[in-house]
């Protein structure tokens, strides 16, 4: 099949690396379904104009209160969709797509949406310490800039000072954990065994939190040798199930 | 069939009325099931005392890091089992009466524990400051004393000054309203038309939904008038879809 959808990532000094854990989650998704894409690599200073140009609304909002572009983001070439936000283009892939695999089960959209927006708030102030200076290293000079304008406005402080270091290291890194223990904590509620959120076959949730290990392997990874450890090897486990959808395309 | 459960709620100067979301989350529960039980009222300023007595465990921690015992609470006569916390009792009943109508669809809890962690967070600080001092209200002398010792050391403020007054008012109410907004937009996601957080067919997470609406119909009543009005009068018809289930056994 020739690809028919362009998956728009971020770029980085990596070339075919994708780095990012929201991009992630898409490429997760599409590698997942078995739809055939191909990825445009966007600078990170040039998200909002490339979005403009395709057509994409604002996903979020600037501190400001100004219109904000993300990626990921889809231009399904066969409908003429443009889709950014990577829970909104699950939704759409799975209502599009409906012969290949299904990344929510029927009715469970909203229900993933508090899920996620649980975890999210939890990640915001502890894991982003660590996976955002992190991210910065890894893009061009302008990238870099634009990261750096963006998000030292949020934490408050110069990319350098973000990391938590010696003790407090220690006490942060502690509190990531323990989000990841939260997560860990829901999944055996369905069955201690289960190695998925909802038993024993993977969906989307699986492969969102997945994209979460990702972000910290690609830009932290030392790290990540310590939370391949966390949870009885869970997060580990999780990434090696999905090797399979790592592809670049 | 003999009531094989006892279900303690929390007693107020209203007889056969349950005015606690906490606890109406069970009542909901129960009744949708069909499990036929007795109700225990219990004196706010007892929760401690009966709960010890009847061997529950402690399901959250004080501000001091001390166990705290919460209704509600089941005492299963025919297992011997003591469950208090409403999602962990919702889960037991699915559990041990698979014959009833199942409360949450397989693999559905860790993903519903997370939509649980988010909307509570974003009710505690906006909802609580209206249904809080009005629960106070409804309260025998002996429980209201135990709530304001409790939720006054919480808010930091006395039961009295809690709930916003004038142009506060305003601005806390609608911060309300956007937090019933956001679950009903989580709730079109699946579906414009859908009545139900999953499609067509009740299950718990709109019984739990529903709870909170009772907590205002019941404590704050002239802010459920408005409430109401909301979102197409979404919660209206949620809580009349489900008088059925109000049955105080």
């Amino acid at each position: 099949m020739t690809a028919q959808i362009i998956f728009y990532d971020i770029a980085s000094t990596k070339p075919l690396t994708t780095w990012s854990g929201n991009t992630w989650k898409t490429r997760y998704a599409l590698n997942y379904k078995g739809i055939p894409y191909k990825t445009v690599w966007v600078d990170y200073s040039e998200i909002e104009l490339r979005s403009k140009e395709v057509g994409a609304s604002p996903t979020r909002k600037k501190p400001d209160g100004s219109p904000n572009w993300t990626l990921p983001m889809i231009h399904d070439l066969s409908t003429g969709a443009v889709v950014a936000d990577s829970t909104k283009i699950a939704a759409y892939l799975d209502a599009t797509y409906p012969d290949t695999p299904r990344l929510l089960p029927p009715g469970t959209l909203g229900l993933f949406r508090g899920f996620e927006a649980a975890v999210l708030s939890l990640l915001n102030g502890t894991l982003y310490q660590y996976i955002i200076p992190g991210s910065c290293k890894l893009l061009q000079p302008s990238g870099q800039a634009a990261l750096r304008r963006k998000r030292e406005a949020m934490f408050g402080k110069r990319m350098e000072d973000v990391t938590p270091r010696g003790e407090d290291d220690v006490i942060e890194w502690k509190k990531v954990k323990d989000v990841f223990g939260t997560m860990d904590d829901w999944i055996k509620m369905n069955g201690e065994g289960n190695a998925f959120m909802m038993g024993d076959t993977p969906c989307y949730i699986d492969l969102w939190m997945a994209a979460y290990g990702q972000w910290v392997k690609q830009t932290v990874p030392e790290k990540w040798e310590d939370m391949k450890l966390w949870h009885g090897g869970r997060w580990a486990m999780l990434l090696r199930n999905f090797e399979k959808y790592e592809t670049v395309l």
